[in-house]
């Protein structure tokens, strides 16, 4: 049996007839390499978006089923174009729907999870020669009902087929050619990482690069290395993969991999608060029941007995936050409720960074000689995020890049 | 368990979201008033013609498999917009693809034959109190492809889903309000048929009428009551049934029940042909392996033992039709070959038309009286075509309609 690679192609990457034969020729160029080829295409462009636009002028309120079985005719239409092409160019190639290839999910309609995948079907095409085109982003519940994994689930589709399949890699192709050190549209000396961990790149998805994190976690947990690379072509992209040998951990261990940066951040304060029992509680689940989503949460004690809570939402949820945050902010005793809608947030990321010391300091003082004041600070394993001024923003982003010499190979 | 009906919703009454929204109010009228519905729609408006551009920019020649895939998420994206429109209005519905709702083809893709019915899935949403929505137009293998059943696909689905549930009737919405004794645009006075039979309508939907022949066959057979009406609403239609009482048989037998008739129709003609068996099988194998479409053939005697072979073809063949014909001419032994290709056709028709005296003659002399001369004839059971000179298609059809009183209730 010859080694299984799966090609994943994104919305852009398939958006015209121009680029699914391009993508096609890509497809039969590693088939032809000897490799046994599966693809996962997410619908063409803005289709998705087209969808929904026709649900939402039938209904107010579509309902999520059938919403899933509208959503699911996008990804068909680039499987079946996408096998067309390849047909087109002499490849044997067969387009199967999420029901066809076996990728069984729960019932949760608009964020379906994996939850059984039935290599059979998939199998028998590849053992007949066959290049396998699934539709990514959906499944089939038990009840035959379709279902779709969210946005960003065709990445799910692509890493969760690899891991079944015991591919070799799985091959993410997007508009962008790989993970970078910052945003270059900030950082102009901004370096492509030729490989980067699944925990550095599970921060940095969340902070805006392009890769679902679920699709991140899975393949962390099933150990499927990820390539993302540009569907373009000409350069190389970026490995996901956890370090497996001593050698290539020593590569990328203690180093600050990269430093990423959020806009339209809002922080909501409870001043002098009595630092006791179920005030935490009392504050984030009604938030949670009135559907903002809470990122950074920071407690400073600002007394004996009193304490300051601070988190922050995105700017959009700040009106709806203020408003459930003023409700219980009496009942728990705080002194005072303020907000600040004009906040953004840096961080840098990399495994291992907490066993090398001065990694904070060195963050703390280059914002400082950048005049960057700081006004919340919280870390993770492998992640240090300070909340700053939004104007402050870019200042922050390249005086970190700098001072961790992030442009230097 | 209540009476079932089907209803049939054609590409423009599901045009847009407006039509939709209007047909799920039809839909839910329909529930209300007791009955179980299955609803089977067909793709939005042109969707299907977009698809099939989108499949022909990516190449020149669609595999069959692949565009049938590809054209089967035109009826889902209806399918799913119609459930969600019922549901905004307060009805339990549920959309199915033609493979959830158990419709078993053969596997000619684009032009696929419906093998079996698995009326279970269906069954237990009608039990459960569910409206249900039925992607038109398509089926699935054994082996779980996607089959489309061809143009008009979707009149059989509907015809066959009343069979298969022992539907009360089958209503089909289009954009027309029935089936007229001749076209309204010809012949201002012509009427709207209250009743005809299914026999009838085949002759009819032969000649441009709005039903596919496949499932008026199919309803001929499974004695499905056919109603077509007008998606807009507010008139009666036509009730597309077979006689199934003396009385009901009185009603519609020795009567010519509608003109119809074809433009750009063209002829070839065979001179002097030696009459010997074999001849027509020599002509007419190589045009059928040419994928030609002969329409009406005629033999004419013109000698004792020499024969006038004509025969009609679209004119959009007639240069295909010649080159195959003026290349077996000289080996059947014809004397000459000659065309013509600015002919039309009339036809009368009726079932039991044959049982009533007179018919042919009252035809021939009204064609007379208006001046047309008659080119060819031929007879069927329940029809009588005449090809005539397309100029006068017009005043032909209007003189017919005349002269067999078909304004007349």
């Amino acid at each position: 049996m010859a080694a299984v690679v799966v090609q994943k192609y994104g919305g852009t990457s398939v958006g015209d007839a121009e680029k699914i034969r391009r993508a096609a020729e890509r497809v039969a160029t590693t088939r032809r390499g000897g490799a046994a080829v599966v693809v996962v295409v997410s619908a063409m462009g803005d289709a998705t978006d087209r969808l929904i636009e026709l649900a939402e002028s039938v209904t107010a309120a579509p309902d999520p089923r059938e919403l899933d079985m509208l959503l699911s005719t996008g990804e068909l239409v680039s499987c079946a174009l996408m096998a067309m092409a390849l047909r087109d160019i002499g490849e044997e190639a067969v387009s199967m729907s999420g029901a066809q290839a076996g990728i069984r999910t729960d019932a949760a309609h608009g964020r379906a999870s994996i939850i059984g995948f039935d290599p059979a079907p998939v199998r028998r095409a590849l053992d007949a020669g066959r290049i396998v085109i699934v539709a990514g982003f959906q499944g089939v519940t038990e009840d035959s009902d379709v279902t779709t994994l969210g946005r960003g689930g065709s990445d799910t589709t692509a890493v969760a087929l690899a891991a079944a399949l015991e591919a070799e890699r799985c091959e993410v192709y997007t508009d962008v050619d790989g993970i970078y050190t910052a945003d270059p549209r900030v950082v102009p000396d901004a370096r492509k990482l030729a490989r980067i961990g699944c925990e550095e790149m599970l921060e940095l998805a969340s902070y805006g690069a392009k890769m679902h994190p679920r699709s991140i976690e899975l393949a962390a947990w099933r150990n499927v290395p990820i390539l993302v690379a540009s569907s373009a072509g000409g350069v190389p992209g970026t490995l996901i993969h956890d370090a497996e040998t001593e050698a290539e951990s020593m590569e990328v261990a203690n180093k600050v991999r990269g430093v990423t940066y959020e806009r339209g951040v809002a922080r909501i304060t409870l001043r002098a608060v009595p630092d006791r029992p179920g005030v935490a509680a009392a504050v984030f689940q009604p938030l949670a029941e009135a559907n903002v989503s809470v990122d950074t949460i920071v407690q400073n004690a600002s007394g004996e007995r009193l304490t300051d809570l601070s988190f922050t939402v995105a700017r959009a949820d700040l009106r709806a936050a203020l408003e459930v945050t003023r409700r219980v902010s009496e009942s728990v005793g705080a002194q005072q409720c303020v907000s600040n809608d004009g906040l953004g947030q840096v961080s840098i990321v990399g495994a291992g960074m907490q066993n090398a010391p001065g990694v904070a300091a060195l963050m703390f003082s280059a914002l400082a000689d950048a005049g960057v004041n700081i006004e919340m600070i919280t870390t993770s394993q492998i992640r240090i995020t300070c909340i700053v001024d939004e104007p402050k923003v870019d200042a922050a982003v390249r005086a970190l890049h700098a001072a961790f010499e992030l442009a230097d190979d």
